[in-house]
């Protein structure tokens, strides 16, 4: 029995959007029937070959249930007891994950400023010290997101720098890619060209956001760290059951090119939106639109009426901050509508 | 594209059925559009009135994904950092959880003897001790399975037994019930007897060995409980950002009298087994068939020749005993395939 | 044995000192005859009230063992398991305690910037929000130090301003006191000024590093947070057995003047350096100096030759910035050592 | 000054008991000058050599501060995050530590029957199994007490069955050595022969109840598990500022044959003890009397009215047991007085 619109959308998070036609008819396909649980099913196993496909044949696929858990458990596998983790301020690791790290993972987490959202070598060289100090939790990762929270995109470069200077000091890369699809759209690039050929050791590798049900994937690409995960997985309460269903969502989006299909539209309507306001007298547009984030500061009084007609989150209160998120399921018209209503009411 | 074969049963795990049709139609009805993610979506706010239906109006219910998670988060809910929890030492949760009360919710368990896999007000009281002793994790709840590990069930009164000593000596009770449907139905009472008015305190409630794709919940049903429980659900690595997804399959099963139906026919399943196999002279049962399995010693080379064709556990490898589980997918067919096959080989 | 020379003394720091001759004293005053182990001795007993007598009848101790172990302590005492703590970024809790915080306590920490070592409102502001989003560890306590880890010193007005504005927000303020007796001996006032008085509601009381040999306290200021506390010391793994000697150093250090003396003497120390270097053109003092530490800026060669003929720290290799640590034995002759050195290599 | 009355002994516990007075005076040898703090003072650097010669050249120690502390630093440097640790169902590590294992560890505890407080390999078998199973906490270590709870002792041949079994199984051995000093006087024998000869991987080893004030250390026997312990030490708040003070107590007791003596009075004074009381009738000596533990079983009148004259606990009140220690400063009189006390209430 349906209790919701299903013609309502917004711009709230790509969270909010449902599940890919192309998912829904993969979880049927693979209902019905036995299938051994916690992944010795024979979608997982799969699984394995198409990651191995996008990512190099060395990696090593564990599905899990969302982004916080793909985090702990990859950040865990990648650390010992003593780490700590170097992240960028506004990352959703520091500030979304209501501590998660810290109190499941045990793991100390070393913020430090970033540009536009990024992570640069001179910021985390600035906490990528202290080795063999007792009283320091040493730093063992350092952790990026791509996209990143700001809605901005790491070129391959710039990935590889920061994997250069972790590597030479002894640490680890571990991206947060809820939205990396978002980013290999943008770039126009294969998803292994952001990851295990700019040295990324193991990947938080998003789903869920990009047209999933329920399903995320923590991605070993370092043999070395692939110690312990189904352990790690179930200890941090990631492990599925009937796992089949976790993995059926993830092959129907990569075997196919789904996942940039997805990516690309809302992209597209992420540009389609900037486009329509970045001109405008009245609207300011934060950071670079790269993936599916437009951050815009608007008067108060439009941002007020603004939200009576569209779900979106402020950001920044105080300076009137708004972020518009673009999903798979956003339409043209979609875009329009906001850009529209912005210009009416701006123009009162 | 469907990989496996969808008329293979076996008897080694309700975890290995599928989705149950009126479960997946209800994915589809509440896919589309865009909905508040994180639990504030119209599925999960009709949930609460559905689970209150079934558990009294102080009931306050919040989905998560796993039974490892919804029992981490509950115990959680019911303890301070210093406490202990008594349980079954054939409990799942200390047997299965790999650690993860004790790793990720910080919980000593002090694990007791057991009488048919179910706690006794005498088992407990040996543990039920050393209040005020700083050198003793205080124990602050006794958790008990319904049905068991061993596919028994506690009736009304000795829930009651138990709950009443654990609050005349300050503890609270957690029931494990990733199978409580199974329990109600073998015993024909609604759900709010074997919880809320027995004085159960927090409950986790199962789903997707039910029926469901992935989905349980933390039911809290004293209210003196219920604070804090969305930061523990999320620390945890519990909450789902597409929660109307989990909401809308629990709602599935238990709007209707699916969960009833499901689990009545798990258990109508294991009688037959058990009513086809114990009368044999070389087949053992070593419990009472209430809920949905069947344990069963066998001739070492019978139960290796069983393995050949049929999916099941060993329970206990020394022993000679086997775990045959049923489910809400089993077929008539598949019992007595298995009991025909059983005694074909008993028979050579 | 004596393995080493007791007549070399540096500025590295107080830790580096040994314990005064009348805590010594006590020791062996305290020894001999049997007592009660874990904290029902008659010394623990008395020092409740020596400790009632410095902050208010209402004041709860609790012997710990360091300074490390009363920090996690008195944070998980004042806080839910879901909670964030505020602190300056160049805070010891953050700095030098190994992520001990986050991996026995569970504490996430939010950092934020700092006025010469002390927190503001205005800094505590910015992260004292996000209350009620269950993405967000909420924030539960305000931790300062006194005197800080720049050497400056907290007057009551702005203790007051800050427990002001964290009570009015629903926060705990915690203060971390390893170097209280200094702050109170730089202000003239009693300890209660620095704590009970202005609204403090847990301290970690320091006694080590003002002439004990082990020996620090938990002290519950607002009885609301007395709950448990036995129980995290013993987890914390801060319980002594034979506490009578941790109570005994710090009956000899607060039942008299001691403590006073002791700091008053350091700060003396500090201070007379302060003066000996403070006119020069090579030297450029960091911070104002009120406690018990000098934090001065030098050109590299002078700072090389230094350290060959002293123990010290550098606080901040690439500015040239060290500190120098007094202590309760450090002399006025140590002083003019270091301060006649240092005028002679830079007049070099 | 001194509170208490320095001629009272009791049989409660060698926790009791003060300081020897050799150890007193190292403390004083050590005091005054500055010495490098955190364990990098000279004190410390020749308690290695010590310990090497007791224990072997591989031998690695590390001062800590309590008992807790030492057991659950050595179990982590012994496990990963997935771990579980068989331990005896009476052992302090279950009984005793308030959960800090699994608290502050992040460990679980598996518990087995014991004879006489001893485990046995068939034993430890039955939980050393379930390896690879990502639904179980991996067994990694086995935790053996020398001398027991129970005031037993394990012979060199035991332990290595011990130590072979679990070898062979890929687990590690813990020896809880609080009192391993008691059972090496037993045996005769040098402590090498109790540990790093019988296989024995990491020992926490104690001072505390064998005449020091506070210290304790973990001595890693075998390299491989050298590995971040001085991390490990940190973060479980073990860590002291002033170490050369608790080195220069560890050295006191095990330079010269101090620890020896110690224990072997100790242990001569249980078996005086012992022999006062094994003959009668309505005393039942529950355990053999192997170390400076007597249990035994008395009449419920007698029990009570010894209680109102000596300090000792009941062990189990039920059974009218109670546990009589002895300790490093117990006299032939004590005892005398106690047996004599004993036999007139029995005899009246």
């Amino acid at each position: 029995m349906r209790l919701h619109d299903p013609d309502h959308r917004g711009f709230a998070s790509d969270n909010y959007s449902g599940v890919h036609p192309q998912v829904l008819a993969a979880l049927a396909e693979a209902n019905e029937g036995h299938q051994v649980s916690y992944g010795d099913d024979i979608y997982t196993e799969r699984l394995q070959e198409v990651f191995r496909e996008h990512f190099g044949p060395q990696a090593r696929t564990y599905p899990v249930i969302n982004g916080t858990g793909a985090n702990v458990v990859a950040l865990q596998a990648a650390t010992d007891r003593w780490a700590s983790v170097i992240c960028a301020r506004t990352s959703h690791l520091h500030v979304d994950e209501a501590g998660a790290p810290e109190k499941v993972g045990g793991i100390k987490l070393l913020t430090v400023p970033h540009v536009n959202g990024k992570l640069t070598v001179d910021n985390i060289r600035a906490e990528a010290r202290g080795f063999d100090d007792q009283h320091r939790a040493q730093p063992q990762v350092v952790s990026i997101a791509q996209s990143t929270e700001l809605g901005t995109v790491y070129n391959p470069e710039e990935i590889a720098e920061i994997t250069d200077f972790a590597h030479a000091n002894g640490l680890r890369v571990h991206m947060d890619g809820s939205r990396l699809a978002n980013a290999a759209a943008h770039l126009g690039v294969p998803l292994r060209s952001l990851t295990t050929d700019v040295g990324v050791d193991v990947l938080s590798f998003g789903g869920t956001k990009n047209g999933l049900m329920v399903g995320e994937a923590v991605v070993v690409l370092d043999p070395e760290l692939d110690h312990g995960i189904n352990y790690l997985r179930k200890i941090t309460t990631q492990l599925t059951s009937k796992m089949r269903f976790v993995s059926a969502q993830l092959l129907a989006l990569m075997e196919s090119d789904l996942w940039l299909r997805n990516a690309r539209h809302a992209n597209a309507m992420a540009s389609q939106l900037h486009d329509a306001v970045k001109g405008r007298d009245d609207v300011t547009v934060s950071y670079p639109v790269q993936a599916n984030a437009v951050f815009v500061r608007l008067p108060a009084p439009v941002l007020v009426q603004l939200h009576e007609q569209f779900h979106f989150y402020d950001w920044d209160e105080e300076a009137g901050e708004a972020r518009w998120m673009t999903t798979w399921d956003t339409t043209p018209e979609d875009v329009a509508h906001l850009a529209d209503t912005l210009a009416a009411l701006a123009d009162r």
